[in-house]
């Protein structure tokens, strides 16, 4: 049984964390150790954390005992300058902690190309250090810390009751804009305290990250800094390993419950958004079809400003499916558009359902709410089907980014 | 030597057209017999005069005397009472014009998921066919009749005189929003006086549609609707065939003049657009790398947004050359911003030329012209080259496509 508990990664023994945040510059430390995994961003350019926290994890034998992350400064294409800024900012922290700088993680955020503001970093752990713990606030605080243009922390934690003893998992998350996750998202935490091998983590942190960070879209633009990392402390003894099946599935499924919030709650808070968009296409002839369609479908501008003004122009849905590379027949699609209380059936095996004024006020009155069900079946005598979420496009998606380092 | 001449498709002999608009409802025929080739949307959900045309083209040898086109209306999604509308279109419009039906193509652009309002289009008809004339005007009004939120009719025309003699190439096209072209683009049609054969004007219209609209992005939803036809009227008594080279490049180069400066007026057009976004990849491993790396930057959301409010962000820039899918090293990048007057260097082989004050205020200076020059050199040992154009990302768009059907 698994169980929403309180408390973000705090609420996994022996994690500690605290954050500050000073106008647009914030710092975040969280400590436990452990064995650890990390998924990366695909982009080309690669922003210096991530080049180092990658080569830590590669030869350190899959193991952290700290993580600092900055927002306000991305650290990105920032060349040599900015991989010593970035072992620096590990190196200092790791002096002051009294562990090995390998075994720090190190993260950011924030506007790309600009030499990072290490003399502030430096001041700022001075700052957080003497605060760590393992409080609700604690994890409030670090959640805050790495939050730009978001508005809402993101935090999301479990409890799995299994026969074999209770674990659990914990993970913070920043969003907002350039979100179009490749092998992680922006920045992403992920704790637990069960007893689990790195190379295991691994493949469940890449199985997880599939169906939960990289099936949402706030804008299609996949950042330099995408990072999601995980720490199992093994502190709750029970041990998760491939012999057992049961208890892997369980652990996989708590860690996906973890991240699928989490990620959730970036699409959500995607920049200027005012609606959540859960797309979920079926009927594909393969699970992978049906994430181009569900994608494409959160990812088309057309489709976010009509969810945005509430206009029931439910052509563009289909359209984006038809472009999204998935196959299927015109005449074969389904279309169907929910609020989790009402929906309305649009188009049924190619033919509109019906297109009055009635079923058109119907699917704008479904499209004022704050979250809206699409639901599309491509109607292959096929099974593939995937879910992913995006939000709203809206003048304050323009106003943010339209003036973002200025 | 290639000149623009003025009258867009009227510019060439042996067309006659003439269109009218009404409210949101528009209504273009033009006529011109000649051997003729087009190329289409590749969304899998097709509109249905997508269909019609394309197996007209397929079977009647290539040939076209007609093409009537309707806005307002997509005629997308509409099943077999789409397939027969479609049909009736061109219909009545041959009867009318005591010519064959198969030689007539019908088009449509507008809202998807709705049936024609075929009576409203057989009295446009009416109204239009006396009134078709080879003017000026009547190009003008054939251009307008075409529009949906376009706010500027788009035509363009060349005379090129060669050696064998002079021949004219004129096309006219809408397009605005549900813009980034696959092998085609929302509507263009295009006309020339020299004589070509059907199967050698496939080839070329393929070849000028790759390197023109297939490279223009406005908000990246591919449209259903897509479709640029060209007839070759032969009315000039110039021929062109591949044995005389030198003819073919000249006809060529003509076509993709006329084809470019429509794409162009498309991308500067673009729903709420503001400014005509110009990017040009180079150093590139392949001509498709370059291509991805282009279009990648102009359709960002975050390049879009920072040009509309003039923002200096260029590390967005960088940031979509390295999702685009493009093999390059960050650290032999280059970027260059210019207004056509004034340039501003960024990067130069990975290295950041100046981020100081000064520089982005030049920065913001250029970025504040109505087209902005995008250089990036991916600075690989090859030269892959490709331009590709796109607009801003304003209010305005968001305000046109949040209300659209209502």
């Amino acid at each position: 049984m698994i169980q929403k508990i309180t408390g973000g990664v705090c609420a996994v023994d022996g994690v500690e964390a605290f954050g500050i945040k000073e106008g647009k510059y914030g710092l975040a430390i969280i400590t436990a150790k452990g064995n650890a995994a990390g998924v990366y961003t695909k982009n080309r350019v690669v922003a210096a954390p991530v080049i180092v926290t990658k080569e830590k994890l590669e030869t350190n034998g899959g193991y952290l005992e700290a993580v600092i992350a900055n927002s306000g400064n991305a650290n990105a294409f920032t060349g040599e300058d900015g991989i010593f800024d970035a072992n620096e900012m590990a190196d200092v922290l790791a002096q002051n902690l009294e562990i090995d700088p390998k075994y720090v993680a190190v993260a950011s955020t924030g506007v790309i190309g600009r030499k990072l503001h290490i003399d502030k970093i430096k001041n700022q752990i001075g700052d957080v250090l003497p605060k760590l713990s393992s409080t609700e606030k604690a994890n409030e605080e670090a959640m805050k810390a790495i939050m730009t243009t978001d508005l809402v922390p993101k935090g999301f934690a479990v409890e799995a009751q299994t026969s074999k003893g209770n674990f659990r998992v914990g993970g913070i998350a920043k969003g907002s804009g350039m979100i179009e996750p490749n092998m992680g998202t922006m920045l992403s935490f992920v704790y637990t305290d069960a007893d689990v091998t790195s190379s295991l983590l691994q493949m469940c942190l890449k199985d997880a990250t599939d169906c939960t960070f990289n099936r949402i879209v706030v804008d299609g633009d996949t950042s330099t800094n995408d990072m999601c990392l995980i720490t199992a402390t093994g502190k709750s003894g029970v041990n998760i390993n491939l012999d057992d099946e049961m208890i892997y599935s369980e652990f996989q499924i708590a860690l996906e419950t973890v991240m699928k919030e989490l990620a959730k709650m970036i699409a959500k808070d995607g920049e200027g958004a005012t609606k959540l968009i859960e797309c979920t296409a079926s009927g594909a002839y393969t699970e992978e079809d049906a994430v181009l369609a569900a994608k494409a479908i959160v990812r088309s501008p057309l489709v976010k400003t009509a969810i945005f003004g509430n206009d029931p122009n439910w052509g563009r849905i289909v359209a984006a499916a038809g472009y999204s590379g998935a196959e299927f027949d015109q005449d074969q699609i389904s279309l169907e558009v929910a609020d989790g209380s009402h929906s309305v059936s649009l188009v049924d095996k190619g033919e509109i359902t019906k297109n009055d004024e009635a079923t058109l006020g119907k699917l704008k009155a479904i499209m004022s709410a704050e979250t809206i069900y699409i639901k599309v079946d491509l109607g292959t005598d096929y099974t593939g089907t995937a879910t992913a979420w995006g939000c709203d496009l809206t003048y304050d998606y323009v106003k943010i980014n339209a003036d973002y380092t200025t």
